[in-house]
């Protein structure tokens, strides 16, 4: 038997277009190294009030920077990420609240299903520009995610309980708790060492705290499964 | 013959540890790498100011972070960094105009101690905390750096007149001219397209873009010689 898996703890919003390009990397490499990776959805609006942050994008510069930017890296990266045509209306007013209550009540119910629901919701509002704040619309995610309709709309009730509400505060206040002021973030517990990575372009550097091999953001054991 | 090098600008100050991360990885790759690397020594207040961008230590939980990145990815890509005791005399009211008007100087008058100079100006303020201000400060780093007290005069005598204060200006507005709102910056000449890179984790990235291999920050010939 070898060493026990270190748990690395991933906050997410599916708001954010670097925890999309994150939440991939660690995907691939959760069964390539000695990890135990928890997906934790928080929400990106509650850490940028309390960390006092402002989203990039906000800076003219930043902006288009960043629409660039995410078109690199998801060429590189082999994630299917394009910019939301009015993306101030879709990620600035629309906001992730419904999407992430969801996830947070999926997290409890079907754990098995939370990295499909996610990306189906990823696919959604960082892909193809569609909506992901009408019912409807959660509920498509889930269902090309692979659960029935009951299940799916089982789940969505559930969203409005305040167990849920209460536990997507409490995962988000936990991320600003380790320090965050935006997403993603990658808590890594190493040899009694807590490490907090912010962004989606940290991937090397945990490689090294973990003493694993980084072999870029498409292994060659995905590479051929893409 | 092979391919003609493609030629990348790197825009730095020496007052940013970021710059300092992903000048020595470039200086690492650039006999590895078909490239010309061109050193284009820029003024961070500027780029800061004309762009509209406060620099990330300002928000008190970006600072405390950003003590812990840069001394982990220190330890990753081997460079002796280690934060100023008094960060914010040192970074934001000293500066690094007389610095980086000298770095300007030394680019035209001895192009070929520029990337030894700026090693050991960066060695003075990020790792040894030591005054980048004081004419005896850099006359101090340009000997360090192998020139004859003599010659490093001669160059910080041409840092007052309006040939280098222009040049260092003009530097400056070039990078802002391709989008930057910070540094570094790295501006990679493409098959025809220009792709303008920000900060020192779009090294994968930008081997990427060159088609090139990407062996992580140290790569294997280098670590041989550390």
């Amino acid at each position: 038997m070898g060493p026990a898996p270190r748990t690395l703890e991933f906050f997410y919003d599916v708001l954010s277009p670097y925890s999309w390009l994150g939440f991939e990397i660690l995907c691939r490499y959760k069964n390539i190294w000695n990890i135990h990776l928890q997906l934790r959805p928080s929400l990106i609006a509650g850490i940028m009030k309390d960390s006092g942050n402002k989203p990039p994008a906000m800076l003219p510069r930043k902006a288009k920077y960043l629409t660039n930017d995410i078109k690199l890296l998801g060429q590189q990266i082999q994630v299917p990420i394009n910019f939301p045509k009015d993306f101030f209306s879709v990620i600035l007013e629309k906001g992730s609240l419904s999407a992430m209550r969801f996830l947070t009540a999926m997290k409890s119910e079907h754990p098995e299903m939370l990295e499909k629901a996610s990306r189906e919701l990823w696919m959604r509002v960082w892909s193809r520009d569609e909506d992901i704040t009408e019912p409807q619309s959660i509920l498509a995610a889930a269902e090309k995610a692979g659960m029935s309709t009951e299940q799916a709309r089982r789940i969505l009730e559930k969203t409005s309980t305040p167990q849920v509400k209460n536990q997507l505060k409490e995962t988000t206040e936990a991320a600003c708790k380790y320090g965050a002021f935006g997403l993603p973030v990658t808590v890594a517990h190493v040899d009694g060492q807590t490490h907090m990575l912010f962004g989606s372009d940290r991937m090397e550097l945990l490689a090294h705290l973990l003493g694993e091999k980084w072999m870029g953001p498409v292994p060659p054991a995905v590479e051929s499964r893409l």
